[in-house]
């Protein structure tokens, strides 16, 4: 199986890139229809899945001791059913050829040969990509509060699945640095780039 | 101009992606080049050049107050005019359509709009690129010994001039992982992300 991650950081254009990639490889792209699906799966709203994704299991993490999870007497069984039916819809997508933007797929799919990109960029482009898309009555303040709290949160909620750390380029195959750049440009390049890159692994 | 800078980590196969990728786009690949014209410059061996640039510049900085300069009174007068002349030797190179590999090109092209590529790979994969091309009498534990040093040296060098530190992501554009990868699969990737690259800035 062909199978593409991208994480991100929150305004870096991840998603623009992973949607544009899966259209010109003619394959879906998986972002906000994983929390859909959980949602739909555990008959609760979209809302809470990602309320419980992004937030509870990273702070009652903190309650823990360590990476170990048994002696967290805290633990919240709503996160744990949200991450496991998480992992199940993941593994079900990844049955045919796709990208799948954030929810740690990479880590999730370890044993599927997936090719994992991380994007990223400096900070001015990203308050930019977040301005132009800001809801109305939306601050700058209130942005750049949101930008570091998403950040934060996913390289919290990575940390309770593993060692590897979010945004550490070790752990991607490549890393594309999206500053001041127009992400359509670089779609031809970054297809041939995996097919090239699943070419050679078989 | 179009300027591609490589950083590298020892034996992830930087200097290899570098010469394929000049010769893919048609333009000339530097490396020892730049060492082999400041030791001429200089009027000295060649080795001298990298025993200065790799040792006594690092072990002096230990000496210095933070990043100041001007404290270290046991500043290398030769270490200084290596660093200078490695600096015009490159500014002259950058003058026509180039790949640098190494010298910390990217920092001394700050101008230059180069795009500046960081190749890294896991253990494994270096330790098997240095094994396969290890001198006679060479040992693993030699090579790995040598790994570490080049890396901490590279490091180290970068450290002198800028606050922006060797092999951290948001200082490159692109981060090319080659572990357990053909190199030369990946170029005709490379080559059209490069283009693609110096097209969005025209």
């Amino acid at each position: 199986m062909r199978i593409i991650t991208i994480g991100r950081e929150f305004g870096s254009g991840g998603r623009e890139l992973g949607k544009r990639l899966a259209d010109a490889l003619g394959v879906p792209c998986y972002d906000k229809e994983i929390i859909r699906e959980v949602a739909m799966l555990q008959g609760i709203p979209s809302s809470q899945v990602e309320n419980v994704s992004q937030m509870e299991i990273a702070s009652i993490y903190t309650g823990t001791i360590g990476n170990t999870f048994a002696s967290n007497v805290y633990f919240n069984k709503l996160a744990m059913d949200v991450m496991i039916e998480q992992t199940n819809v993941i593994k079900k997508l990844a049955k045919t050829d796709c990208v799948i933007v954030g929810r740690q797929a990479d880590l999730i799919l370890k044993d599927y040969n997936s090719l994992n990109l991380f994007v990223y960029a400096d900070f001015e482009s990203k308050l930019k990509r977040c301005l132009a898309r800001a809801k109305a009555g939306e601050t700058e303040k209130d942005i750049i509060k949101q930008m570091k709290k998403i950040d934060k949160e996913r390289a919290s909620r990575r940390s309770i699945m593993s060692a590897e750390k979010w945004g550490r380029k070790e752990n991607y195959h490549f890393c594309i640095n999206t500053s001041g750049k127009d992400i359509k440009s670089l779609i031809p390049a970054l297809k041939e780039l995996a097919l090239a890159w699943f070419k050679d692994k078989e």
